[in-house]
């Protein structure tokens, strides 16, 4: 149960794209699981509460992972020279099939848990896969975990493997089961989640939008990722404007259904113009936009126009589950776009990058992503101890430091919801 | 005193760009400090020799780091949302002025050392500063280290910070005098380092050119890694044909002297046909160049011609010294290269940037880098054990996910010239 209490250390945390908050042996105060913000001096009021003194490590918001397949994490880093469709077919799509088998769920997703706890991510948006089952045994594994998470049942009946696919009816009552099943979690929710346009026939997704308004659910997919796959379903959609109304004309892209779209690397003006105008979340997940050799999305571009924007690890296209990693990945990209690309978009900063991976995914989930007052009280402890350097760094240095060395093995506190998780 | 002896395990290294070599539960056999090679079963002639057995572990020959600022590591993986210059001014130019301070050197580059021996280099060549004291400390430290280095002693002469600069006659006879003292060192050796074109005089070049022919060294620089630097190269030299040429002229550029020029992003037609005509070798640096925004080298268009080419991390420019992660932004960048510059070169595979790491570097020491017959027995023993998967990876699987996850702490067993560091 979430208590009030305090946490002191050296305390950053998001309050824009262009403000971090950095405050030096400071005052953390926890009241009934959310923040009622950070002191200089502890207020008097809160000087009978308990106390978490953290001394000289970094407490930081927790992070949000936007985008991450937990069911490829067994050959995260691996078969990395393939291009995108030999990747699904020799990668993804063998590994999603083993679901079935509810013993290899079981030891996948503990191992994929332990590693999502282990590092700096509190909020996570992750697909699991087509099986009902097995999704059901990571949502179980997740809620246990403490983590703050989406899961969603993958969707897919047309243009998939023989192996990986489903009937459109079963794929429907499935999803309609798993929504019910999941009704018992409490940190965990289901998210509606077709694959993408092209593995999803019309009757599917409109059936996807019903399931989505009686339960009033949020939806995830992907948008965008792949110039051969705009191409692809402008044949499949001949009718649409751009790929992001393949999903909106059956309620399945923002407004009154909360969703969040992955990559976004070659979106079109008025696909832009749509997500802005129905509030969808991008999930930009540089790593795998490399990997997969897809190209870089316009960071900057969605920042400048207000667009609501996350990180994603997109494991496993990305390789890494901590988003340290990924934020650095955020600004090399976009360094190289504005090199070799777009000189009127300029890099992200620091700064940017760190609101994109806590407050920028966060508010996905609400207030979540601050230590400004009334935001839930999600928390991350880093000893940083171990990284050695012949003079004293800032805080804002050693923060920035984790980004390019990662934070591997360094989170040694975390919080989710007012509650210590480790 | 290096010795014959035997190491099992999982052994992996490189023949060419093209092919690796992967044995599982292999003899590598170490036979006076060079390789007698590998052996799926144990000749009857070695029979007798001690042995290392490393169980499952993976074994692979050392990896050669061809650029790295030894004197910037403090700073590692901070201030990279600064340009080129600006860092140069904030970051770079300060620290390396702290080097005048020998207790500061001492402390520092003991740091460093430790670092670099507890990662999976075995042979780097290094820029110190400009300080012939300095320098010389970071040779001891390298020598007692046991690893293999070159390390430069910078010059600088002309268009650098008043607080870091040299006058011509004394930077080059405390060269001189930093040669020769460099003579007791084994395991390190002097490299002539004129930092680069623009902050060298023409009598500075020349004398180094006397230098280096003098005493037969080898020499190191940077070349042609940003735009700007080669326009203001062209205005400084309106006479040559290209960058390299003012290395060239002065004897500083291959052939008779061996040379390893840092970056190469923007290298012309001629100066391409230069290097390969003088053997020059190229240490790519794919993690500093996207950090500074530079761009993205060519490094397939280098391997396609059959230069010489290795990596280099380039510490600071580059925040990691582990070349497992330089590996990986290797294989990264020439993705994006291929997406969003040149159709025409296709991106790097996993054998070839290991390649680069190991046997392409590794030769600018002679025979270094391989486990083939004769070669210098230089071997890092890497523990991944710690890595999670629900099902079993090949070797080739296990070491690429390395490049991908980083090595921090994988370093169980280090081997150089025949000789166990650890």
């Amino acid at each position: 149960m979430a208590k009030s209490f305090i946490v002191k250390g050296n305390i950053i945390f998001s309050k824009s794209p262009e403000e971090l908050s950095v405050n030096e042996g400071s005052y953390l105060v926890c009241e009934n699981g959310k923040s009622a913000g950070v002191f200089k001096e502890l207020p008097e009021r809160y000087a009978n509460l308990p106390m978490d003194d953290f001394g000289e490590r970094l407490i930081i918001s927790g992070l949000c992972d936007l985008h991450l397949h937990a069911c490829q994490y067994a050959f995260r880093g691996t078969g990395m020279d393939l291009e995108l469709l030999d990747w699904l077919n020799t990668q993804a799509f063998p590994e999603e099939a083993r679901y079935e088998n509810l013993e290899y769920a079981e030891r996948a997703y503990d191992m994929f848990v332990q590693e999502l706890l282990s590092g700096p991510t509190t909020s996570a948006v992750i697909f699991a896969t087509l099986h009902r089952q097995a999704s059901l045994i990571l949502m179980e594994k997740l809620e246990k975990s403490g983590l703050r998470s989406l899961v969603g049942k993958v969707n897919m009946d047309r243009n998939s493997p023989s192996y990986l696919i489903e009937e459109t009816a079963a794929s429907l009552s499935e999803t309609e089961e798993w929504i019910k099943e999941s009704a018992r979690f409490k940190k965990t929710g289901p998210i509606i989640t077709p694959r993408f346009t092209p593995s999803c026939s019309d009757t599917l997704m409109e059936g996807l939008g019903k399931l989505q308004k009686k339960y009033g659910l949020p939806v995830q997919s992907h948008l965008s990722e792949n110039l051969d796959e705009v191409e692809w379903v402008k044949k499949l959609c001949p009718d649409c404007e751009d790929y992001g109304e393949t999903y909106e004309r059956f309620g399945l892209f923002g407004d009154k259904s909360k969703t969040v779209m992955a990559h976004c690397v070659y979106s079109s003006e008025s696909e832009v113009a749509r997500m802005k105008r129905r509030g969808v979340y991008i999930a930009h997940c540089p790593q795998s936009n490399t990997n997969l050799t897809s190209g870089i999305a316009p960071a900057r571009l969605y920042l400048k126009e207000g667009l609501n924007i996350g990180l994603g690890t997109d494991l496993a296209g990305g390789a890494n589950t901590c988003l340290f990693r990924t934020m650095a990945s955020a600004v090399q990209v976009s360094k190289l776009r504005w090199r070799l690309v777009d000189k009127s978009l300029p890099p992200l900063s620091f700064p940017e990058v760190f609101y994109m991976a806590s407050l920028g995914g966060g508010s996905f989930f609400g207030k979540v992503g601050s230590f400004d007052k009334d935001y839930i009280f999600d928390a991350v402890v880093l000893d940083d101890s171990g990284i050695c350097s012949p003079r004293p760094m800032s805080l804002s240095q050693r923060l920035e430091r984790l980004m390019y060395l990662g934070c591997d093995g360094l989170v040694t506190g975390k919080y989710v919801d007012g509650i210590r998780l480790f």
